[in-house]
């Protein structure tokens, strides 16, 4: 069930209150892809970076299930470069530095191997050249997912609504969707959010976890309760490619799976932030998800309510 | 299964964006016995108010099954009143006025008829008066719940730890369990305040549901993402009512028991807040709500999770 993941491959460089990083690889489709790799196999990656970027970055990619095939390296240029400090909390970030660097002129190629793609991930990026993306696949995708950010909404908001009406799932956090619609309930900015196109919503509540809507359907994911959040950075990429890798590896988009794949990106969000950047997300073992996964099932199982008089 | 309830009874005038409302009947206590009432009855009554108080807000409560024996009526005093004003979002509320009137010296007499007492729920009040009920009952109850707020924790923290050493479950929320716990981590702060004598905590998070701690276990319940949330006063009091309504109901103080009444509690606060003070609260259904703790279990039911390689 060919997967394809559009999205930054970048450099980040980390300060929380638990320390900070030089320059570490980063970028939505990074987390995104070793995410989903934990799932399917190859994750079709298209992105662009400098050739500062290097190789074994690449390699640890590819050594997790990325094809690189539409990897552009770009000579003589630079990666897109992020910083950003973390409030002591974690509930807020400064971005301290932007360079954008081989982002600015970003020509999203596809490969022809790619052209076999069902899912489609649309990582955080202009909406142009996520459009671009679609428009350049043959086929349309049996499912398209979109994560974005309230940055887009405040400088190319038409360009944003022109994309969203043409994906299929849209994901955003709690904040993003009440700038988006207008409305502070989330049942209220659902309705209107999902009248905009996409058939599924998903709102990202970060510690709160996250909400899956469609039509009138709500289905709610909590977050794990830890002991420790060391690093919230990739959470929401993380997250977008567990939800993507395993409707992939399923190939079933009914309602009922998409919950299944909301709980299983959660999982892999929860590991995200227990380690600086990509740390966590590169040593998982299958039997560390499945448990994972089973404590969130535990978080809210009960047994049938019995009602008294 | 006697269930005894102390608390505030008392005049509130309330505004929220959606109007505002003249003197009308609230306090912790009015919440607590009408949401316990729609489990277990007789709810027996440890409060006081003035000769201000209307009789027929006294046989509102005594119509759903509320034991008054133990309200305390002070001739020539007045009630405690309370008025407040909700920010846009609802989120955060100013006070306006506070009259303590005849809390001020408040002597909570247990009627002898209470002295069965098995369940005790101690509604928000100064911790010395909730500490008192606890000594004047002959025999320990089975349970004991305390309800507080971050105001006894900023001008009578002794006090409040003395008598919260004395409680089985403690029922705060998240701003509380950090500022009590001196945590921001609520994994953290809960071990903290367990240690601080209560075996189970709930943390009530609004919006994002509560979370029940015992020992090492943590169950999650979410609340229900509502259309219109109308006026959110007596929110977490309808909550605690609801949850040691439930367990008084089926006298079964489990870790599973628990969860239930944690799952019956919020529900009885979604209730709670469609409409201004006790209104939606005084004309439920049992099939309402039966209806509604339906829905709370399915917004998170989930087949079990397969995983993927």
């Amino acid at each position: 069930m060919s997967l394809v993941v559009i999205g930054s491959v970048a450099f980040d460089a980390l300060e929380t209150p638990f320390g900070k990083t030089d320059k570490i690889i980063g970028g939505a489709a990074t987390y995104i892809t070793l995410s989903a790799s934990y799932s399917v196999k190859p994750v079709k990656l298209v992105a662009v970076v400098g050739d500062d970027f290097p190789q074994s970055d690449v390699l640890l990619l590819q050594e997790h299930g990325v094809d690189t095939e539409g990897l552009q390296v770009k000579a003589g240029e630079k990666s897109f470069f992020w910083s950003g400090k973390y409030s002591t909390d974690l509930n807020s970030r400064e971005t301290l530095q932007t360079e954008l660097n081989v982002l600015a002129d970003f020509d999203p190629i596809i490969p022809d191997s790619y052209q076999d793609c069902k899912y489609l991930m649309l990582g955080n990026l202009t909406p142009q050249v996520q459009r671009l993306v679609i428009q350049r696949l043959v086929n349309r995708p049996k499912l398209i997912v979109l994560d974005t950010m309230n940055f887009w909404m405040d400088v190319a908001l038409e360009e944003l609504l022109t994309t969203i009406e043409m994906v299929d799932v849209l994901s955003i956090n709690d904040e993003e969707a009440r700038q988006l619609s207008g409305e502070y309930s989330l049942v209220k900015a659902a309705r209107k959010i999902m009248a905009m196109g996409p058939k599924y919503l998903i709102i990202k509540k970060g510690e709160h976890g996250a909400l899956l809507f469609c039509k009138n359907k709500v289905f709610f994911a909590p977050a794990l309760p830890l002991e420790e959040v060391f690093d919230p950075t990739g959470a929401g990429d993380t997250f977008a490619g567990g939800f993507i890798g395993h409707l992939a590896a399923t190939d079933d988009i009914s309602f009922d799976n998409m919950k299944r794949a909301v709980i299983h990106g959660s999982a892999m969000a929860s590991f995200c932030v227990e380690k600086f950047g990509t740390e966590r997300l590169i040593n998982l073992t299958k039997k560390e998800i499945e448990a994972r996964e089973r404590q969130f099932a535990e978080l809210v199982n009960v047994e049938p309510i019995s009602i008294e008089a």
